[in-house]
């Protein structure tokens, strides 16, 4: 599941940059594709052009409910077939699952009101928040998704890179923290298959598997755990929620335990790869153990 | 689990009102005990009061690294035995576990950076994200929280209130919707026991069981389902990822089932109290269902 996706902004072309031409844009790695509105297949998508293409896209700005692609008459612009969750429309579910931000490019014949009057403009990062099936307004069964711009949405924690940091800005400095962040996160869990490290378990979704990567020592004041692998385990969310309200620890040798009772829950599943920092359960464990 | 407990501000009382005395703070019901730091219990606290009371608290604005309650001597301030998660303390760990908010109080005494001079001051509604263990600077087990103030964290969604309304500014309002939505919520985990309607699981945490409330119409644009008891689902956090990203769904006989395989995963467990908006959970099976 290797892969050569770049998320985030591309260096040299900050938000509002401004293209004349497809081939332009792919130029400059905005988006990459000179026809396609998503670019990306089922490890993820990086990037999407919003140009008016699809009849059931609606834009609100710093939001934006976009419909895959496939099925439609380029010419009439109508959908005359149903769209499959495959390639691009299936990278777009991944990245919402992922976590990965997506650049958004809005073309002249997009929204007018959010759209540049001609040629195209890169508007920064989104987060793909929400997918689902509907009936298109032809009839036809479509991908829809919501993308909420990043400003908008949460941003990284104080100290997410190791740091007690301010509240930070919305700078270039910060989206390359989160999408750095994003990318230890999803490498642990693609070392670990999206198995849980303590209970096993694969959450199937039609996006793909799915896992949470849990700090261990926490991020942000007064804990400022380090975002990096070791300081990370790949786990489903009910043991995500058991470990972080202390309700579950790593014992000394490895083995999962409830808090107030002798129950061994088996052991912390590792693989090889994936370096677990045992100092950081012992300060877990340390603030959770009777 | 009934409770008397009002979360959120206490009409008269807008951020910024200030007190002279802790009797008129206790007779304006905005933190009721006219002594202890915290009011709350097992099923949550509503108010804190950090006016420099424990040695270990750290006042940052917007965010507060807060100490239990119980353990030290008033007159020294400082620790001189343990403190348990019962009384206050398990109410502000309860309150994360059910994202109620927490009113916050500060008096002179605290952080001369942040507090008043004289007297107390109301400052808002802040939101327990964490809670752990720790050795405190005195060398006895201390509870700690870190609050954020509930303007820095993130507001309710557009839409929370069953209209498809503007981002909200921090009013009255939007703090009404929002805690009026976690009663929502909350109502419908206690009908349930904290147990999840799909695989039965109830998720036991050292502030007791846990549980969330998914919607089952989603709120916002476009789905703009309403955030009432019927449009909602108790379940455990597995469920909740795979219902929100369709990898299960609700037949029409009741049956949970998972896309793209025949498999039965038992009918929904429904409880007496609680309807589920059959309409709505037509709406989420045609949204994923093949």
């Amino acid at each position: 599941m290797a892969s050569d996706r770049t998320y985030g902004d591309i260096p040299g072309f900050p938000t509002g940059s401004a293209f004349k031409t497809r081939d332009e844009l792919t130029e400059s790695r905005v988006h990459r594709p000179n026809q396609g509105g998503i670019w990306g297949g089922k490890d993820g998508a990086e990037s999407i052009v919003v140009s008016g293409g699809y009849v059931d896209d609606e834009d609100y700005g710093t939001e934006i409910v976009y419909t895959g692609q496939g099925g439609n008459d380029p010419r009439t612009k109508r959908q005359i077939a149903d769209q499959k969750l495959t390639h691009g429309n299936l990278g777009l579910a991944r990245s919402q699952i992922d976590g990965n931000p997506v650049r958004v490019v809005r073309g002249a014949g997009g929204d007018p009101q959010y759209s540049p009057k001609v040629g195209l403009r890169y508007d920064g990062l989104f987060r793909v928040v929400d997918h689902w099936r509907a009936t298109g307004k032809d009839g036809f069964k479509i991908w829809r998704y919501r993308l909420v711009a990043l400003e908008s949405a949460d941003p990284p924690p104080a100290g997410a890179d190791g740091t007690d940091g301010e509240p930070a800005a919305r700078t270039q400095a910060t989206i390359q923290r989160l999408v750095r962040s994003t990318a230890v996160a999803n490498g642990v869990k693609r070392l670990h298959g999206y198995q849980c490290q303590i209970c096993g378990i694969q959450l199937a979704t039609p996006a793909g598997p799915y896992a949470e990567a849990a700090h261990i020592r926490a991020l942000g004041r007064p804990h400022n755990g380090r975002d990096v692998a070791s300081n990370v385990l790949c786990l489903c969310p009910n043991d995500h929620l058991l470990f972080d309200t202390g309700a579950i620890y790593v014992d000394p040798n490895g083995v999962v335990r409830q808090v107030g009772t002798a129950a061994d829950l088996g052991k912390l599943r590792l693989v090889a790869g994936h370096s677990v920092d045992w100092a950081q359960l012992a300060y877990h464990r340390n603030h959770y153990k009777p």
